[in-house]
């Protein structure tokens, strides 16, 4: 989809990883008009606009948001309920919000208790990486990649149209569900891979295990990497759904043990092979396209 | 360390992805002798034959390792102790024997059993990947990783030297530990991240998130599209260590749904930043070179 026609000047609050790649990714899309960057660090400002993410920074962000068509807000999941705060005394009648929170249900209450419900729609891209800071960001770090919004019933037609088109402009794959649907499926494919990387690599530490470790131990523990302070929010915003996510997983995990201690080869097997097919299926679905 | 002079005819057994690696890696450090392969399925070994992993081929094992001054044995771990046993019958008496097996113990006890204990060097080169076949061989597959010998006490030490000399000709770094010690750190470092992808797919799909999932999630269970026949004989064959490891698991577990649940921030961070300082610590550790 292309983005809507009246989306002429885009402000990004938080011009780091996501938000920069946010910048590149609509230059990319051959867009004309202009594209404000603003955020709490002046060196980050500069960075981005010096690395091409924006085309102007401005430190304020009520100066930031003047004149614009839609706001994005790219900032750690901990700080962007300050910052709808914040926007809901200074946005223009017409400018449309989002966001790339990792969480969704404590985002939107906040747009609500502020009064913003009608105009602003989370959304979170399935894109990251363990890289911090603008000069990390890419161009094509969403292209192809899930995002999900999560709409209102208070937000307003045109709102979404907008927001939609701007995500699908990037070439992403668009999935609509509530608030507590994303978080509770986030926890399963993001938080929760998150924690195991962690648990793994303090597991490795404890048996004196991580001279002898290779490509295996690498892949399955690279997001432990990520920003801990970023995470710890996450974390604690999404505490209900992670800690539900880490039960189930204890089922699974006592079944696996079940399966090896009765040396059941066939349904070892089995479990092995199912896993493998659907990991394999995702790996080769369709994805979205530009 | 360069390569034993007096190895000059090499037979690999088993000429998949990890056996024709060996033979691309051996051509790659310039080795002038013969590199033969074989294994159960002539189709293989044609394609390994074509894909230059190895010089000849031969159908019979016991006309394959005829002349042979160093044996490798490149099959899954299931089927080690049979080619242990089938070897053992026809070895010249100057022969030495490796392998490539994910599990320790029981191939060096096979070996003993068959009385090859003198003249055989478990080995576990910690390199892989979910490909498999001759056309996935890589002959850089093994430079810069781990490789870990378990020699028994009554190895003879120049079959030590001959087999320390292959695996770190191709820029593997050594470990000596006994096949107990070998079994235990393996369980934690490869096969816990294994069952740990295959459990994270499992509980993707019981919840119906797949569809959102992204890059976090191909990371973390890229390892659940291993070979399931393979690991299936893995997991039974190192079945004491792998339950230790996830029983020390569940405890990590239980440790961070309480963090969370008593949403005690700083333990949170320590622990989140203690992991990330490991990983990236780990990830910038000095490697073996060439």
């Amino acid at each position: 989809m292309a983005l809507d026609p009246t989306i002429k000047r885009v402000t990004i609050v938080g011009t780091g990883l996501l938000g920069g790649s946010v910048g590149l990714a609509l230059r990319l899309t051959g867009f004309k008009g202009t594209i404000v960057g603003t955020g709490s660090r002046p060196a980050t400002l500069g960075t981005a606009l010096a690395h091409g993410c924006v085309h102007e920074v401005q430190e304020s962000p009520v100066q930031a948001v003047k004149g614009s068509d839609l706001v994005v807000i790219a900032a750690p999941v901990g700080k962007i309920p300050g910052i709808l705060g914040q926007l809901s005394t200074c946005l223009e009648s017409h400018t449309v919000v989002t966001d790339v929170g990792s969480t969704k249900f404590s985002i939107v209450t906040a747009a609500e208790a502020e009064g913003l419900e009608g105009r602003f729609v989370g959304a979170h891209p399935m894109a990251g990486s363990e890289s911090t800071g603008p000069l990390a960001a890419r161009a094509d770090l969403f292209k192809g990649k899930p995002v999900i919004l999560t709409p209102a019933g208070r937000t307003e037609p045109g709102a979404l149209q907008k927001v939609e088109s701007f995500w699908t402009s990037f070439g992403m794959q668009v999935f609509h569900m509530s608030p507590q649907e994303h978080d509770r499926l986030v926890a399963v494919i993001s938080h929760l891979p998150h924690a195991v990387a962690v648990m793994l690599v303090q597991l490795a530490e404890q048996n004196g295990a991580l001279p002898v470790a290779s490509t295996g131990f690498a892949d399955t523990t690279r997001l432990a990497m990520g920003d801990s302070e970023l995470w710890a929010d996450i974390f604690l915003d999404n505490k209900a759904a992670v800690v539900e996510a880490l039960a189930q997983w204890a089922a699974l995990s006592d079944r696996f043990v079940h399966v090896l201690k009765s040396n059941d080869r066939a349904a070892l097997t089995r479990l092995l092979i199912e896993a493998q097919t659907l990991r394999t299926g995702w790996r080769d679905r369709p994805k979205g396209s530009a």
